[in-house]
């Protein structure tokens, strides 16, 4: 990796940058995951970079969906196998939850190669090579999943979804929790529960929030749960945010 | 290519996608250019994936700058050259005005593909290898051009400008018409005349209004042109879409 003197102003930003620019040289992340990582910074950059309060609200919504799953299942892409192995294990292990490589451009070698840099960082439950059952409703190439796994899951948390597939998720009766920079994605609409963060802070957050809803009695079911508002307080953070810029 | 299939309700956008992970592959484009290109995708997103009332505005604006100009340059880089060879060129043609290969990641080689890949689309003026000056106040490798290119050029247009580059180009007297989908970038901020547009729209509609502009007369003089003014009216535009925005 490139060094980036952690006195740098955009340190954080540049650091993570550099682990998706390594995913690729190990194979990892797609040339197409790069871009969308892109995608994502301009929209971190329009929240200011930090949590707001709708993002806290809906990870507490997400804690407490996992936690009263049936069968929760972690989908993993190449973007969050590169930039948080380490949060989406623990999380899997807190949860008892396996995690699946579930990746948009599909190609068996990069399946593999993401489980192995997940068993590298201590991952020991990880589905998706088998591929042996599809999501109906979406093209073949992007519908393949693990029957044990996100097939036959009630929760599914899907970081950096694509919009359609969410969709499909959601027409076959899932519960889907989203983590997606944009609040205007198909993904962010779709999904049962949409983290509107940086995947760093909303899996440190979930993490956290998961610990403290088990030490303290399941958290609370979510029947009255307001994805749509909470949405909609993003938006309007980001709106005024942007009338407030300074121009020369 | 990975092949995309047309029914993808993001068909258009992933396809240009494509464009720039070939242009990786041809050794034209940066990773960092892809991150950036993620960047603009999420804001032409924001825009709503067509040309702003603003926008035209200012490449109306644009357009007269340019042919008004004693001695106009286009520089290049290789986001550029990937996805609107053909239209670079047509403009050169259009205005007399050379191409300028001038890359934010400097390596001889890959300014020689770039100038390589505009002659194989039919370019027969391309600058940029010799960089035999500087511009003044940025860091020597970033500030590499041709004497006879931008370096003595009275208008420039840079596309995807960096915003330190923007800011020095401004600083030495020039004027500056940038193409940057980011209505808040520094580029956007320092340049003469910001077209917050796609670049493949831009390109298009400047090469519409420059053959218009040249039937009728040249266009006339700018000395009024309100840039901020112009970048308020896309800022505020996307503030409404976003508030507009039909959630499920």
């Amino acid at each position: 990796m490139f060094r980036i003197p952690e006195t740098h102003p955009r340190y954080k930003s540049l650091m993570k940058r550099e682990k998706i620019v390594a995913g690729i040289e190990a194979g990892i992340t797609s040339k197409q995951g790069l871009i969308a990582h892109g995608r994502g910074e301009a929209f971190d950059y329009l929240i200011g970079e930090r949590t707001l309060p709708a993002a806290f609200r809906a990870t507490e919504a997400a804690a407490a969906l996992l936690l009263t799953a049936k069968k929760p299942v972690i989908s993993v892409n190449g973007n969050v196998a590169a930039l948080v192995p380490e949060r989406v294990i623990a999380l899997s292990e807190l949860l008892n939850a396996p995690l699946e490589v579930n990746i948009f451009y599909w190609t068996e070698a990069r399946v593999i190669k993401i489980k192995e840099h997940l068993e590298q960082h201590g991952a020991t439950n990880v589905l998706g090579a088998k591929a042996d059952a599809r999501i109906s409703g979406i093209e073949h190439a992007r519908a393949r999943v693990d029957y044990e796994g996100i097939y036959s899951a009630d929760v599914v948390l899907a970081p950096l979804e694509d919009g359609d597939r969410c969709k499909a998720l959601i027409a076959m009766g899932k519960k889907v929790v989203t983590i997606d920079l944009n609040p205007v994605s198909r993904t962010s609409k779709y999904a049962t529960v949409s983290i509107v963060d940086d995947i760093e802070r909303a899996l440190k957050n979930l993490i956290f929030m998961i610990k403290e809803q088990k030490k303290n009695g399941k958290g609370k079911l979510l029947e009255d749960y307001d994805n749509k508002g909470n949405l909609r307080a993003v938006i309007n953070e980001i709106a005024e945010r942007l009338k407030d810029e300074e121009l020369r």
